[in-house]
């Protein structure tokens, strides 16, 4: 029998709090030459980017910027962001990356529930930030706030520093280069005492509501980037172009997984299939990321163009399903997909569509109905389950029992920021409930149907409004469709389907009908078809609680 | 400024006690069919083993074995050696696997201090087991024990498993293949509450003294793995020779390592060049580790008869530091070998000789001297320093300064088992202390240069023994050389030097004088040579303890 004795307890010699500091470190000390960063015309080796994140990270103490205080970042994917990602956590401090798609309303939400005490900005988002910061200070005046308060918020007020860029700073702002070039004397990372501890603040970019703040942890992302290497079979120094905007988890923590491989990064400003092509013919790119309509517009382009890639380039899709038809072209083109599925609060990717050489022989339209389906556990998830949204209990891998997504692992969300009744909703019955509807097929494979809130329960029957729309797509004249629930006195619920026809052309509610009869069983067929301009985001997603709002007012 | 309230503490769903059992079950599931162990004529698959070690971890269960107790090895590399290293974990107890080149009473001494709960033999050990439970017996017996504290021992007298393979079973003993085949319910795997839990209890084989008894711990062995997918730049899924011994530190940890890619792990009862030879031609063998010996019996077996090898192999060599001669030799080969650096203490590597791809040019002679050096730190290790022996100061990365490998990182042991002061000495200073000396170049690479406790300091300068040591051995007659310190009124110590020479060479004092004069500074040529039969371990270790005894002897 072992005995555990004091002694044997961790001490600073065998317990090293994970965070993917060490990696920078480490990777700084082994590789000081290579190139780190390639942003257009300047390169950056490991040792240069290490010594600007350590005056950027004294810079931040410098200016006040405390352990577990906010600093927000609007920026593209530069060098600049790309070592926000490290100096910010060298200052103890946490990393808030925003959407810069997001309305200045919205930014100036986050900055006043993130409490953001420094904001990083790059020229580029100079109005934005301008328009945000003066909605947070008309916000923070209008505000019910007795004198104390008021004069503590001021105080707060995000002090904000220029990350240089195109077009003009912010007005009265640091600028970064004089932040980093005033720095010169020895400086240590403050490393987290806690592996617990808070690295990044998240907002997620919801459809309805307000955007939640998801807090991830020094462990999380060392995992997150440990496992990477491992689930995407990453050797060697990776040529990674990051097309993944860093303001979505962290850039799938890819900043921190390529540090650790001490690959090189190339930046990128405006993405186009024409500067992934360059970029892979130029600095011989080998991995990048991107949504499936990233893989869309290399189809396309290939397609007004024909382009042969100079050697393998793998890339990892996520964000939406991929159509089978995009995948298919997108490797005829020598491009090596991997689809993955994860969500802001799984710090990204934690289920991947593995490849098993069974399938090596499989013609081009399998493999891509294959690689369709999201997959399985990444390394560093330790469950992936469909539960009964009703019951909460597992469901069976029988490939048609449809079920929330449930998680487990280490590389799940902390909670969500000041926000303990969602934190304690998302994780329910012990697992971090995705709100993605999927089935398990017999191999473990998920393959999702459809969002939770968006099934539709017709007589006890789970309709996917996937599914249904995805016929309606198939419909020629059809140029965008929306089916949600529709309350109903006999079903409970049916489907309601929003069309958006295309320019000039023309269907009935008698022509949708019989199209949707012929491709779906009757259940399934909408009760009622609208035609009007679909409601949308402004990053493009179609908002579906307006649309059931819309619905209720139909007889 | 982030509050870290109490509904964000770690729970169930985002905060997965690290344990390499995690692998297991995902790759079983991943993975069912792949071939995960061929052992001569058997082969089983991920779902195989995993039903295997569920057996056996119930089995265990039945007999008595409680968390936190110790399950011995004696066995080969075979199957069932290989699943050990996850069923035990699984039955929530302590793998302890003993080097089979123990003489018995060295394994009835760790048996009586690890307490031994179960011993599972392979039948190729059966005397020595046998010989071993009966010095145990003898010991308990002699002991001056109160009637309780015998009765108590009794009970824990070993159980015995029959492993099966070569020969006969140990007389009395449990089956193996019987505890596996009565079992069929579900199990459920004991995973530790907390990834600090021991894992495996690995004693050393030091050249002194008794052995102790090195704890490790689930999160470590869980980041070993990881670590080296990355250090080594594995992917995909390998085919694995088990050459390096499970038996030291659990085969170097690749059983974790192999288990999280799904490799195809090839065992090995008996390591020879044309058993790996053989099985990269027969299995595809795509990696192997071994020491470098074994690099050297494959350099002889290509003089002795050419072979080419049919696609790549990476080799991971350890355990000594490698000629750069059999290095260059063996890479000529087509054998892509990494040499690595790392002790019982360490779970394995820790260290690694890491190549640059700007040395890509340069010629297999001085591509095998850079690869002699031991290397930087592996990417689980976060530092990698040498310390002054005396005042404890880091010294500088000049490739002369020598001092004391000192490490810090979550692959480092939890302590010695019940040796609390050699607990603290091994950390002193927040640093583990490896007992090697060696020099750090300015590039960060380690180089040893002796173990501490052989280093000569004469007349204020550090005289490593290895250094001289490869003088003689560069001398024709010389088969075998020892330099110890010797004691000096003037110098403080001064090498002495004990030769072996080949069956029939001759050479004098003078001689030997002459050519070390050539080849060394004069502080570092031996003032003493003394011709004899030098003392060795059971494991071919001189024993150098025994030459500084002697070395007192001599006027």
């Amino acid at each position: 029998m072992i005995d555990e004795a004091p002694y044997l307890q961790p001490r600073a010699a065998n317990h090293v709090p994970l965070t993917p500091i060490s990696f920078l470190y480490r990777t700084a000390d082994l590789y000081p030459d290579r190139v780190a960063i390639i942003d257009e015309e300047r390169r950056f080796t490991w040792l240069e980017v290490r010594r600007r994140c350590e005056a950027l990270a004294a810079g931040l103490i410098r200016l006040g910027v405390k352990p577990g205080d906010v600093v927000s970042v609007l920026a593209p994917n530069t060098a600049e962001m790309f070592e926000a990602h490290f100096a910010v956590a060298m200052a103890g401090a946490v990393l808030n990356t925003i959407n810069i798609r997001l309305d200045a309303e919205t930014v100036a939400y986050i900055l006043e529930h993130a409490e953001t005490r420094v904001l990083m900005v790059d020229r580029q988002l100079t109005p934005l930030a301008e328009e945000a910061l003066a909605r947070l200070d008309r916000l923070r005046q209008s505000a019910p706030l007795a004198e104390v308060a008021l004069a503590r918020l001021n105080r707060l007020k995000p002090l904000v520093i220029d990350l240089g860029g195109p077009g003009q700073a912010v007005a009265g702002c640091i600028r970064h280069a004089d932040l980093l070039h005033s720095e010169a004397a020895a400086f240590a990372p403050l490393l987290p005492a806690d592996e617990w501890q808070t690295l990044c603040l998240n907002y997620t970019s919801g459809t309805s509501g307000r955007p939640k703040g998801v807090l991830y942890h020094h462990r999380g992302a060392y995992l997150m980037a440990l496992g990477t290497v491992a689930g995407w079979g990453l050797s060697g120094h990776p040529t990674y172009l990051y097309t993944v905007p860093m303001f979505h988890c962290n850039g799938w923590g890819h900043a921190w997984t390529m540090t650790a491989l001490a690959a090189t990064i190339v930046c990128c400003r405006q993405i186009s299939a024409q500067a992934i092509v360059g970029a892979i013919e130029t600095f011989g790119v080998t991995h990048f990321g991107g949504a499936p309509v990233v893989l869309g517009m290399l189809v396309e382009a290939a397609e007004a163009e024909p382009f042969t890639l100079p050697h393998a380039v793998r890339v990892m899709t996520a964000g939406a399903p991929p159509p089978a038809a995009i995948l298919e072209k997108v490797e005829a083109l020598g491009f090596d997909v991997m689809q993955v599925y994860g969500l802001t609060e799984t710090y990204g990717h934690v289920v991947q569509s593995i490849w098993d050489q069974a399938w090596d022989g499989v013609d081009f339209t399998s493999r891509a109905m294959i690689k369709a389906r999201q997959g399985v556990r990444f390394p560093t998830t330790e469950s992936a389950e469909i539960w009964d949204a009703q019951s909460g209990t597992r469901l069976p891998q029988d490939g048609s029992a449809m079920g929330e997504i449930v998680l487990r692992g280490n590389t799940i969300m902390k909670g969500y920021h000041k926000d303990e009744a969602a934190t304690e909703a998302a994780f329910a019955g012990g697992a971090f409930h995705t709100g993605d509807v999927a089935v398990q097929h017999p191999d473990g494979f998920l393959e999702i149907k459809d969002r939770i809130k968006d099934i539709i329960i017709s007589g006890g029957e789970n309709i996917s409004s996937i599914e249904v729309e995805s016929v309606l797509y198939r419909h020629p004249a059809v140029s965008a469709a929306a089916v949600v629930a529709k309350h109903d006195a006999k079903w409970g619920e049916t489907p309601c389907a929003f069309v958006e026809l295309k320019p000039g052309a023309n269907a009935t509610t008698d022509e949708l009908n019989q199209f949707c009869r012929q491709h779906l069983p009757g259940f399934k067929v909408p009760k009622h078809y609208i035609f009007e301009t679909l409601p949308k985001t402004s990053t493009g997603k179609i908002e579906k609680y307006k649309l059931r709002e819309r619905a209720k007012a139909f007889p």
